[in-house]
């Protein structure tokens, strides 16, 4: 026999539960910890309101409807000292409440759509990677902004900057498996610890396409179109945005001329992308640094200036690589219908030390915002990993500066929540019969705000307006017994009674 | 003038490439470097079928028409040492190769859209938050597996091992803005540093759903049953799973009963939460080191075993919130028509602390896996952060445990890549012709593969098989002469000729 019988139990078990909770209440939200409350409103149901409720709900002896449940807040048995923590998210990172979550999910939408409509499949890789990954030593920003730290392994890990190296990672593990070419789309979350203050975030999303298996020019010509599809479908246009589009065979080219050893290559690289950030003075000292002769610095610049494919093959010559590639993808542009968006500019080089051929960068034509987006061919990056490299080009396209864009030029979509139905019970014992209302919907998928507690018809109809509910259906103890509910839509006004199993 | 006058140029720019690339090639992909070569397959298009076409395509001066670019891989200015990287992701953490994308992609779908069903809106925090969220005094496995560090401001930081901390720091921040009760949903990646060699992952997705704002157990009842929905949908029956439920409340009262002091609860309930996971005799100690007498842990442990709500009702007596509120609960599963799904049982405590009524867990019901899902109400956890307490419950429902319940049951989803097109030039001068068709076909909502190379048909249609191709679309000289192309059902094998504008 249990020795904890209900009669030796039950007297010590039923003593008043108040004394106790009021104890507990006090001792663990102190005034001086809560949030202010200068913002009260009347009209909503707010935490303070709601907070009200509870202790006329506890002083009255609680809510006796609905078995028995105390509408008060329960005893807490969780007892933790009382610490007021900073409620912003850590500082460069963002919380998406439903609002933004709308837009992030948009977004993604419009870029999963899109890379769908190109044959792309979908891939991820761990957002926390080994470090090793992303020391590349040409200088690169993004090396001196790496979220890194050791883990409890002692294995140095990285939240990931950028999502290729972790690709080129997969691609080499999966090697003879794959069948090239492979065009893979990835959206995924990257960080950067930016050291300086600005308005720049430290994580942002990336959306990424990548052709691995092919030399063709037809690759870059293929990811540019796809980013023209998602502008147009956005509502973005030629007049908005436009894509500078280059080849580091053009410097390259030059720094051969001038026998500059290629392994100075990257460095080069990463030193010219920063030519509108720091001084230009700034920008020879570095280049010097690195051997290039005056001269050659002279020439670089010159040669950088160019905008015109002509004149770069004027001067650079029809025989190279790096014209030939550039005139082929702007003779396809052509072909795939966005010549408009394009243009050749020699300046641009990308910040990444894996670039070896064409380049670009989708640019707002205002000149207001920092690069859309960017990419270029990698056919080495693989080797750098002691994988065989393969073919390959790609793009990122990050969440944010697309999102200024949209706003400067007002085509923010108005995204609300909107559900099909608001089910509510007329009366609390009818709660039951509403749930079941509810499934029966749901079942036919239908979206249902169920009211899950006793609320005046007024509250409902303000939850209603809130939710964009297109339908209420109300569950009454008249109608019920003829098994049937009231329906109001809510746009036209319209009411009725049906029969649950007529509601579709 | 210019001193890098074409003239001057030409001649030092034009010289072979040949020597340089094969030097390069050389120095960047050493042969110890290179993955091993034993699964070469002579039918697909691999790796190193690309690497030998190209070493002849390079030996033989590369491929002359589609405007002069070499189908070698170009010279790659991108020096770096070679490497040998780990080509597996960090241990515990996974690649999501498109295969593995797709059974991910199926699985958040039915997440969100039963999350839709429901009326909850989604959410987002960071992935990264600060430690202080996530350290609690109870004694819980999570805080030991905290993937924690300093970041380079100093700051402790954390991947999240859970979402809850930070919807709560979310509804802290958001105050009297938001309308209650909310419903939101969530799916986001928590890590956990498990130093066990287990199978277990460092990482897992959880599938959260909260209702804040409500202190009934309609709450709760709405949320198993939005995880019901969600396994009937996946093809779970309730033969398969089911749920235990219980509530804090229970042992709450006992300890009450045996004068146990209230701030001992969350760490007893720790505790408890083991008793499957390690021997009886050490929970026992554990017990009786928080000052809990030997007759107390008895009749604790009694109360335990109790599988039936009738049975609990005679010991504990019915005028406690306990019995009361499971009571609701099962009536209100039988409304909402799950009570087929759920079973009293009071040893379900679950393992966060700051649980404080109803809690519940899904189990499979061979007794294989770990819990798949568990959730419950968590009214007094926002005053833990320093906010105002709202009443709240939720669940977490994991990635990994339903794939392996869904796996031994024979129920994974078969996924493939699926292309509505794939376009093909029948020549590599009418490539841009095909990329004409494809946009034409993408603005038309068709996927479209494009085939960015000059092949064989033999290969195309081993693509198209690979993509499981509904069409394919020739673009061949005769036809589009004429403005047509060649189209063929690849389910049926019809063939006929279209005009562009035609084709849907």
């Amino acid at each position: 026999m249990s020795p904890l019988s209900s009669s030796l139990l039950n007297p010590r078990l039923s003593f008043p539960l108040k004394p106790l909770f009021l104890f507990s209440q006090s001792s663990f939200a102190p005034r001086k910890f809560q949030i202010p409350r200068q913002f009260v409103s009347a009209k909503r149901k707010t935490f303070s309101a709601l907070a009200s409720e509870q202790s006329s709900a506890t002083d009255n002896g609680g809510r006796s409807g609905g078995g028995g449940r105390s509408g008060a807040l329960s005893p807490s048995p969780v007892v933790e000292e009382v610490q007021r923590i900073d409620v912003n998210p850590p500082k460069g990172t963002r919380d998406f409440p439903p609002e933004d979550m709308r837009l992030r999910t948009w977004l993604f939408n419009h870029f999963r759509e899109v890379s769908r409509l190109f044959g792309f499949e979908e891939v991820d890789y761990p957002v926390l990677e080994s470090e090793v990954l992303f020391i590349r030593k040409a200088g690169e920003e993004i090396r001196d902004q790496l979220y890194c730290f050791e883990d409890r392994g002692n294995r140095r890990v990285a939240l990931r900057p950028e999502l290729t190296p972790s690709l080129a990672r997969l691609v080499i593990q999966k090697g003879k498996s794959l069948s090239l070419p492979l065009k893979w789309f990835a959206i995924g979350q990257c960080w950067r610890y930016e050291r300086m203050t600005r308005a720049r975030r430290r994580e942002h999303y990336q959306w990424n396409m990548d052709i691995l298996g092919l030399p063709e020019v037809t690759a870059e010509a293929e990811l540019i179109s796809s980013i023209v599809a998602f502008f147009k479908r956005i509502g973005i246009t030629e007049s908005d945005v436009g894509f500078k589009v280059s080849s580091r065979k053009v410097l390259q080219e030059v720094l051969r001329c001038y026998s500059v050893p290629e392994n100075l290559f990257g460095k080069v690289c990463i030193i010219i992308d920063k030519i509108e950030k720091i001084p230009i003075d700034e920008i020879k000292r570095e280049l010097n640094a690195t051997g290039l002769s005056e001269e050659a610095i002279e020439e670089l610049l010159q040669v950088l200036s160019i905008k015109s494919l002509t004149k770069l093959e004027e001067i650079l010559g029809g025989a190279g690589e790096a014209v030939a590639e550039l005139k082929e993808l702007f003779s396809l542009a052509e072909k795939f219908g966005y010549s408009e968006w394009i243009q050749f500019d020699a300046s641009v080089v990308r910040g990444l030390a894996y670039y070896t051929g064409i380049v670009f960068e989708g640019f707002d034509r205002q000149g207001k915002l920092r690069a859309i987006c960017g990419g270029g061919r990698y056919d080495r990056l693989l080797s750098t990993f002691g994988g065989d490299d393969v073919p390959a080009c790609g793009f990122g396209f990050g969440d944010a500066v697309i999102v200024e864009l949209l706003k400067e030029k007002g085509l923010l979509p108005k995204l609300n929540l909107e559900v099909d139905n608001i089910v509510c019970a007329l009366d609390y014992d009818l709660q039951g019969v509403a749930a079941e209302v509810a499934t029966k919907l749901r079942e036919k998928g239908q979206s249902v705000d169920l009211v899950l507690e006793s609320k005046p018809l007024k509250w409902v109809f303000k939850r209603a307006a809130r939710t964009n509910a297109q339908r209420l259906v109300l569950v009454g103890n008249t109608e019920w017994q003829k098994g049937m509910v009231g329906v109001k839509i809510l746009s036209s006004g319209e009411q009725y009674e049906i029969k649950l199993d007529e509601l579709e």
